[in-house]
């Protein structure tokens, strides 16, 4: 089987079998195949998408590339989330000690932030001590003892998709549904988990902008999960504006105690509560949404939650103090308010353009292996639909430069104030 | 400007400017742009085709990239002809001192043969001290004194198209007509010929295989050429079936030299004729095709078109008694009928079948760097539309091996007898 005829068939509209994406798949881990011809079959993908049993296929030969988990050790339904990526997306953080506060094992391999949006990892790393690179062994004892733990992969996770991805990157097949699924599903499939909450990110904030689109790549998503057996849904959630009201990784790291504390901001504290109402239900530990809500509620209200995120702070190294005490993570050096400029209603906040803000002001990364700030940030103050008076400050700046004109700049021309505001829908659909 | 944007607008349905083309040109050549972005490019352009100007500028772009001939040491309308490739196809070999013979100038810049189809050149080498490979100086002064040369591209011509076109072939992305349509014209331009007939090939033995095609493929090469002020035209002619009765290098030198007595089978010889003829009114001899065709016709009947090709024979270094002497040019060991299994009409000989057999007896490359056996190939009895009594010779295979059975089924499977057979049209269209 050439590659050639590969692309060809591909090109031409054909259906792959699963013996021809296994060749391309394992072609590209040997490097057999050259990256033109890989660059080749993933634009023609892009033209001519695949059928779900195409989707599925490449899916499971990715994931086949390289390592993958054995959960067997832990006792009952493992329970995990997926976010496409969005701005002030720290829903992961309070999401796993609530559910493993209801004795569901929450064993969840996170990632890194790059360009506008924030990693889970980044955050956590906020934390004095906290360590994400922890052994599988570690990691599977934790979850047995805590019931939770967010860890970046460990061992060879699907490396086909490592390849791919960096050369989607550079050839303009980003945003195609299929190789976004397949490649979202091969590594949450090699995590090993029973069931998993998917939240598709949609709006300006999205990888996905529209909410066709944004349902698409949710029932690729679903299908390709519930193809291999996994327990899989996925929930369609607002990402025009930022999530909550902290971007920057220890801002972050505070707000997601305050949620845990039931001091949250109203918009991400909704978010984790339903996403953790779906794991709650998935798990078996509840009938319904409303019973399963009402059990997560009960551990922020009880404290349960914030003594697991505690324990899981201990088990991976970090200092469990800055639960009392966020002023031991890097404090930034200046604040700076942002006043409003007229009076009137909040009506867009572009959340992109906040996540560059904080990525401008160190707290994310342009590039791979940029180093990062996790004092700085953003704090927004008003969000879509609250009112504000000239003067009053829409959000305040924590940076480590004195001078942050450009950053300003920036945040005005991404607020807008009008005499109304449309309301923001945050979830828009449930998808299973 | 990034080539991944590049990529971006072209796959998005874009226009690129010839600012952007010249960049990925540019890019290509100085290997800057590496090899996955030019291939995701060629498949974004396979999908979504390039506009008449996007067409020019890659042309033009891809020209300029390397040398191009400087002819106005020539006196008068310089013509050639150009032809995407057929079985059988000598056409270029009589065609040159034919036009020649008439004092037009005819500076034939010829490529080599690869698959199943022959190349000019290769031909051409079968004649004992023929060389292709001559100086630019040399090239001009034969045009000069003996009014036509066929030889190899000399210096770096349209080195982007090389690169390019090295790629297509390995990513599935040969048949787009921008791109085959700007290689074609990068390198005939550069050529700098004042006029230019092309022989667009159509049916199983072509490229394009429909006439639709075909014809879009004329209109795209014609356009460009005018739009550069070169005097362009097209002829659709058929290739279904090989064209003449000889396939493989010596033979259709003798073949071409039957032509040249007037002695040529009668399909070969009236596409030169036809060919030729246009050459003669766009070099502003005749007014007419008609006229322009009887002046073609002449040369033969006077001889001067035989003398014209002794003396380019002479010119290059080879042996211009091959003309009465063919027996000079390496001869097969065995000849080998093909009897005929059954009476009827020929209905069918697939022309790239018989290429493939020629190729597969050693008179053409399966790969780019295989040597020819110049003595081998086929001679055809019975074309399309021609009785047959089963026993009769359909065709006389050359070889330098005594067991052909291998090629022999390959005949059989491509060779059809019937009741009756559907005229073959030779030419189909003519394109300005």
């Amino acid at each position: 089987m050439r590659m050639v005829d590969i692309i060809d068939k591909k090109r031409n509209g054909g259906e792959l079998t699963a013996d021809e994406i296994q060749t391309f798949v394992d072609g590209v881990v040997s490097g057999e195949i050259p990256d033109y011809q890989i660059s080749a079959f993933l634009m023609a993908t892009y033209f001519n998408d695949m059928t779900a049993a195409e989707r599925s296929a490449l899916t499971m030969a990715m994931m086949q590339s390289g390592d993958h988990l054995d959960l067997s050790s832990i006792d009952g339904i493992t329970a995990d989330k997926h976010s496409t990526g969005g701005v002030g997306d720290k829903t992961s953080i309070p999401l796993a000690p609530i559910v493993g506060a209801l004795g569901i094992s929450v064993p969840m391999i996170s990632g890194r932030g790059l360009g506008h949006t924030g990693g889970t990892l980044d955050k956590l790393e906020a934390i004095p001590g906290y360590t994400v690179e922890i052994s599988e062994d570690a990691f599977l004892q934790q979850v047995r003892d805590v019931k939770c733990a967010i860890v970046g992969a460990t061992g060879n996770i699907a490396p086909a998709d490592k390849k791919i991805y960096a050369l989607r990157d550079v050839t303009d097949t980003v945003d195609s549904i299929p190789l976004i699924a397949s490649s979202i599903m091969s590594k949450k499939i090699a995590s090993g988990t029973d069931a998993l909450v998917i939240d598709v990110k949609t709006g300006s904030g999205a990888f996905m902008k529209t909410l066709d689109d944004s349902r698409e790549l949710a029932h690729a998503l679903v299908e390709i999960g519930k193809g291999v057996g996994m327990d899989c849904m996925a929930v369609i959630s607002d990402m025009n504006q930022p999530l909550g009201n902290a971007i920057g990784n220890a801002l972050e790291i505070q707000e997601s105690i305050d949620i845990l504390k039931g001091q949250g901001p109203q918009d991400i504290t909704d978010l984790v509560l339903t996403l953790g109402a779906h794991m709650v239900v998935m798990a078996k530990k509840a009938n319904d949404l409303a019973t399963a809500r009402a059990m997560c509620e009960r551990t922020i209200a009880d404290g349960s939650a914030l003594k697991t995120f505690g324990d899981m702070i201990a088990a991976q190294g970090g200092d469990r103090s800055v639960i009392d005490h966020p002023e031991i993570m890097p404090q930034a050096k200046y604040q700076i308010d942002l006043p409003a400029k007229t009076s009137g209603v909040v009506s867009t906040v572009k959340a992109d353009e906040m996540g560059i803000a904080s990525m401008l002001l160190g707290g994310g990364r342009q590039k791979a292996d940029d180093q990062l700030d996790y004092a700085v940030g953003i704090m927004m103050h008003k969000k879509v639909g609250d009112a504000v008076t000239a003067g009053e400050p829409l959000l305040t700046i924590y940076s480590n430069r004195e001078n942050v004109d450009d950053i300003q700049d920036l945040l005005y021309d991404n607020i807008q104030i009008s005499d109304s505001a449309d309301p923001i829908t945050l979830i828009h659909e449930t998808i299973r």
